[in-house]
C-alpha cells in the first residue's frame, strides 16, 4: 500500500486549486502554485524519469534503477525524485534500504485540466 | 488574419514531438524541448497573462492592456509575451504602434497530450 503521509504544501495547494487557465481569471495564489508545478516539470531528467516509471511493468522504481538508463548519479536522481514527490507528482514507499516511487496520476490530471 | 511567420525552433519542435509522457520512452531531445515549454509556463505572471487573454471578449491583448491588471511594467510584460510567443504559445499581429497577442490553443493541447 502506497502512502503519502507527509503533507506537502505545494501538492495540497494544487489539489485544491485551480480552474482551467482559459476559463476564468486565474487568482494570484493559484498562479504562483501552478507556476511552481510547471517549473518542477521544467527539467528534462524529471520528464524522462516520469516516462521511465510509467514504462515499468509494475510502474514503480527506486532511485537505483534509474542510474543506468539516465546516466546520472544517484544523488542527482534522488534529488529529482524528492522534488517531484514534494510537488505531489510522485508517491513513495520505503522497503528496506530503498524507497520506491510511483506516479500520482491525479496530479498530472490536474495540470491537464489547468491547460484546458 | 493572424500570422506567425517567424519560425521559432522551440515552437516547431514541440509541434513535431511528442508521445504522451506516460505512454512510451521519452526521447532525450523531446524531453529537452518539453522541459523548456514547461519552464515557459513556470512564471506566475505568464499564467495570469494567458488567463487574461482568454478572458478578453475578442481573446486578444496588447501589452498596454496588461499593465494595469497585472501591476507590472510594460517592458516586463512585453518580455513575458515575447517568451510565450517564441515558445509558440501565442501568435501576434502588429496594428499600428501595438502588437496584439492571441493564444495558440494547439500548443496548449500538445502539452495536455504530453501529460496524458
Amino acid at each position: 500500500m502506497y502512502v503519502n503521509i507527509e503533507v506537502m504544501k505545494l501538492s495540497n495547494a494544487v489539489t485544491s486549486c485551480c480552474s482551467g487557465l482559459l476559463t476564468g481569471h486565474l487568482k494570484n495564489d493559484d498562479a504562483i502554485i501552478l507556476a511552481a508545478m510547471f517549473r518542477v516539470l521544467g527539467e528534462p531528467a524529471r520528464l524522462q524519469m516520469l516516462s521511465l516509471i510509467a514504462a515499468q511493468p509494475n510502474q514503480e522504481v527506486c532511485a537505483c534503477e534509474l542510474v543506468e538508463p539516465l546516466g546520472l548519479s544517484q544523488p542527482t536522481i534522488s534529488h529529482h525524485l524528492k522534488v517531484m514527490y514534494e510537488a505531489g507528482l510522485l508517491e513513495k514507499e520505503r522497503r528496506g534500504t530503498w524507497i520506491y516511487y510511483r506516479i500520482v496520476p491525479k496530479q498530472l490530471e490536474l495540470l491537464r485540466k489547468v491547460l484546458s
